[in-house]
């Protein structure tokens, strides 16, 4: 009935190791990071998950960082308050108050935010301003950790210390919230502090020739830079950029690659070391290179990408496989059972993966985005948007023993260390962001969400309105609202999808397709409709060879959602002895046992392995032959992201096939 | 032309689940646990690793601890230094002092310990128990760190003052010093200690009711009550253990489970938290079980033990999954790439099985000793006995980034928590205590080591020649040396050994032949000659299909002694494509490469897997075929103890098999 139109299969793609060349723009450059869209999201599941982080989750983020002490400092260093300084080994928690305002200022932008929720959040906005107007020091200095704590030492703890880490949240917050509000209230105490690093580092004589042991300052400079046009700001982000990877770090318990201090970006043929470090870092990278056009730049951020992807992400999008150091594992070391998969990093990810898409316009990037956000961004939050998880593990056996900092799978309603709730928070905010691209093409849908896309189409500005119910059904509806004329309008074919279609008008078109795009290029009017069907049949997946953790088993997905099994839909079935046949047919079901009424779960047909005599030791000789055969049951999987939300218990990702 | 003395295979032995009745004793208690032998070790791999523990790892430890600093607070108590204390966060340095000085007191009893060695040694001994007997507080207190840093401080910081755990480890160096060389001035030192402990600690008014972070002195306080008669010690041992599992030491960022006070030991079915405090604790309650008979404590000891090992042990006897917190993971988390099996795990698992073989007479417990001892022990120590390691991986990848604190597998000189080094020195320097065991019944051989073991057999003793190149070779020689008249004489048939036969004075016997254990009783006379055969062939072995880890795996093994693959000795071939075959036959080799002469290799016939064309993302459909195929090679194996000695690189056990 229709044309197909297919992705190549993923081993026929170019192999890491060719991808040294120039890489391909698609944007300008310039601009290419600036909002190319005024998007709004009108229905379905990131509508859903973007109610509950305005009513819920940012609003009750007020009260959560006070609660935590985040306040305190900032109050002392204000002289508003006397009592006791939070110390402990937390020097980022101004951090957590920044990505919060930040989360703040896009939610402002969000048309569905009611009057009274926007009194509320110009009152908390406005009560922080203040408190960090007046705790900022004449010259610009602003850290409550080494203000109240280490009073006239700065820039001196650069390892540990955040604070130009803690810099960078709050340009950030500061640059969203002049670009939503054009409050400059904010982006002065930011520009301050901007001011104040740049005249402070540099290899000059009496600066400090240094880097901030967690990288965020650069991508956040840059975007000062875009905001303000302030030169200043780009070199120094090219200056912090440049002098890592020197060991200017050095002699820090977990070694020099932690902080990505071991070899300069440029050189790197590897991403090594705290996996948020690490991205925050190539999200600044790729940032420099849109607006200084260093080849080598891009050449970098897209090797790293590469063997980023190809050798150390889970199947959910998670990254940082180790607790001990929250860093990147060996390639193919994508252990299940203790995977840290923080969710800050699947948020790093998706910043990066986001910045090389709006350079490269490659979909692979898109692609990332998308697995990142339905799986291993959206486990770190609750249904409900008030608990939230530091590690996502892809299983957890029967008999786990909970408890204790990083065995408890629980998600809590706040951490000690709070980096990942308000970054949750600021990135559901923005979403919109993630959605779609205007340029001289046309407009090109990277996501697949309900919503008004408004962006510029060659020489004016086209409108879309997006309805679909994905990714719980394939049918995505493109209407036009808008249109100048003659463009193309662009969906992406995700790498898993095998026989997409696409109509205009109900009738069946012959789309341009390449690499993982389909454009439809003609004069399109106001009340046009592309409708896209992307099939969703389960499917089993398994795991190159080399990643051990995953030998032998498989995975079942659904579009871009990964599912598992969680104990609480398969009782009097044991999980760790659980074997599925991927031969076998898999039926889509609806549920209504305490998931949201929309989330699709799957039935797949398996068997429960017998357990053997158990003897005392656990090693048999290879020639007896383990237990392969077993009763026959049906298992219910449920989307990854919405386990451990109902009942505590065992679940599993990958589930052996034999 | 011999008898088959087989023993039945794993999987039919009873289940952990089977074992709470009461236990099979075998010894009497009271004595069960003193040296029941006099033996010394001539020849083999035992007498040479004994050797250079003797003369290297011993001998150097006094300049390792100067340099190190753990005399620095010890001479600052005693008064004769002023400087700096050491702080840092290390409470238990004096512990490695004390480790030190019961290696010192079993190598000053080594009939092979030349005169220059022997006075070298007790000139440190002299100087050593000068510094603890200035040091020590006129009420006994004595733990340089609280005296230094925090005077009058006791008793307090029970979580991780490790205060009670150091007295431990003096208590056990000054009992193996008074039962070596009857010397009683450290003896009086660690009394006086004691005496301190027993009457500080209680439930009585003006007491602490308290236990400490870190088990050991429980052990040790039976120890010194065994030594000295004196009822307090076994008193405090017994409130030791009674008191522990009530959340006293409640609030730990890793759980009460991580100092095994989450639930009292009698309650306990699963070993868990911190392995090296889990096992110290259960060495304890072996040692009370065995002095006080409570029969709660012998179920308990054995139902963890049985749980531990069926669950939680890797092949090599590593134990304790997590890096983190230094800690048992989930049952059959058995992670390989990630495998922390601190060295001094091991040694405390030889500890606590050792002490259950000594109770039950059961052979799996020699079994797991032997294990442990070849593989998960000897792993930690270099060849030359200068370098140690802390953390034991059973995989290293390609492409490993080193570096950092738990990320370095090159064994080092010494750590800054040296708990390990001095642990080492003191299991190899009283080696001699788990080889054999006399009884009414007769001689028990727990181990094949060469040597001469006397001990007492019925009304008489008993002195057997033991020679044998195990695990080399599988024909160990026992000659009797002296007898006095009818008794057992019996050896052990490993779990994995399948037609071992036995002889007597060149004739087959048919021996009792009974759970792991073969008796010859007769009438021996001096000059007779018992010889056992064990089969030695290569034997590749699985795992429980619930360790994930391994799934669709094998190792490879002779004997006791686990082998790996590691790069040096298969240049060419990528170990992390490598596929075994295990059906083929594997063949026994010599070495010159670099390791000692009599190292055993072997050479398995595989395959290496060709790459796929890499794509992008390392997850396919699962109906897309894997490449099973490859280049037929044949590996080198070498055992696992030796790995690392030579140049880093790739190095694994467990290898595809498909």
């Amino acid at each position: 009935m229709t044309d197909t139109a297919t992705r190549p299969a993923p081993d026929t793609s170019p192999s890491p190791a060719d991808r040294t060349g120039p890489v391909r723009l698609v944007d300008t450059r310039r601009t290419a990071l600036l909002p190319a869209t005024r998007g709004r999201v009108t229905g379905g599941l990131w509508a859903e998950r973007r109610r509950v982080n305005r009513e819920v989750s940012v609003t009750t983020g007020w009260d959560r960082l006070h609660e935590a002490g985040n306040f305190t400092n900032l109050e002392l260093a204000a002289g508003r308050h006397e009592g006791t300084p939070y110390v402990g080994s937390l020097p980022f928690l101004d951090s957590d108050l920044y990505k919060w305002l930040e989360a703040v200022a896009w939610t402002l932008a969000d048309p569905d935010l009611d009057a009274e929720g926007e009194a509320r959040l110009e009152q908390f906005l406005d009560a922080s301003t203040q408190v960090l107007e007046a705790a900022q020091a004449a010259d610009g200095y602003l850290d409550s950790y080494f203000q109240v704590n280490f009073p006239g030492e700065r820039f001196v703890q650069l390892a540990w210390g955040h604070e130009l880490y803690c810099a960078g949240h709050l340009i950030q917050a500061a640059v969203a919230l002049h670009r939503t509000r054009g409050d400059a209230r904010l982006l002065d105490v930011a520009r301050r502090v901007a001011d104040l690093v740049v005249a402070s580092f540099g290899s000059g004589e009496g600066r400090v020739d240094g880097i901030d042991g967690h990288p965020e300052v650069e991508t956040a400079l840059v975007e000062l830079y875009r905001e303000t046009g302030e030169q200043g700001y780009l070199d120094a982000a090219r200056y912090f950029v440049d002098r890592r990877g020197h060991g200017l770090l050095a002699g820090h318990a977990f070694g020099s690659h932690y902080f990505q201090d071991h070899e300069p970006v440029r050189e790197a043929t590897s991403v090594e070391g705290h996996s948020v470090r690490q991205l925050y870092l190539l999200a600044g990278v790729a940032d420099l290179y849109v607006e200084d056009g260093d080849e080598s730049l891009i050449q970098a951020a897209d090797r790293l990408w590469h063997e980023m992807v190809a050798t150390k992400t889970y199947l959910t999008g998670g990254i940082g496989t180790h607790h001990t150091d929250e860093a990147f594992g060996d390639p193919y070391e994508l252990t299940n059972e203790r995977s840290y998969c923080e969710t800050c990093a699947a948020i790093a990810s998706v910043m990066f993966s986001w910045r090389m898409l709006m350079i490269t316009g490659e979909a692979r990037y898109a692609d990332l985005v998308e697995r990142t956000l339905y799986n291993g961004f959206l486990a770190g939050l609750s249904l409900d948007g008030q608990r939230y998880i530091y590690a996502n593990p892809l299983q957890v056996r029967e008999g786990h023993m909970a408890g204790g900092n990083d065995r408890d799978y629980a998600r809590k309603p706040w951490f000690k260390c709070a980096c990942c709730p308000p970054n949750v928070m600021r990135t559901l905010a923005s979403l919109e962001h993630y959605v779609a691209l205007g340029g001289a093409a046309g407009l090109r849908l990277h996501q697949f969400v309900s919503g008004s896309w408004t962006a510029p189409v060659g020489d004016g500005e086209a409108t879309v309105a997006v309805e679909t119910d994905y990714p719980w059904d394939g049918r995505v509806r493109v209407r036009v609202e808008d249109s100048p004329g003659t463009w193309g309008l662009t969906v992406r074919i995700p790498h898993w999808a095998s026989g997409a279609t696409l109509t205009v008008n109900g009738e069946p078109v012959q789309p341009t397709v390449a690499d993982g795009w389909a454009t439809v290029t003609r004069v399109w009017a106001a009340g046009d409709e592309l409708v896209l069907d992307l099939p969703l049949e389960p499917r089993f997946t398994r795991a190159d060879s080399r990643v051990d953790a995953d030998r032998a088993s498989v995975a079942l997905e659904r579009g871009p959602v990964v599912y598992c099994f969680e104990a609480v839909d398969n009782p009097g079935h044991r999980l760790d002895d659980v074997i599925l046949d991927p031969t076998a047919t898999v039926e889509v079901r609806s549920t209504d046992d305490g998931l949201p009424a929309d989330v699709v779960t799957l039935a797949a047909p398996g068997r429960v392995r017998p357990r053997p005599a158990e003897g005392w030791w656990p090693y048999a000789d290879a020639s007896t032959a383990a237990p392969t055969d077993g009763e026959p049951v049906t298992l219910t999987a449920v989307p990854y992201y919405v386990w451990g939300n109902r009942a505590p218990g065992a679940m599993r990702i990958w589930t052996p096939a034999e």
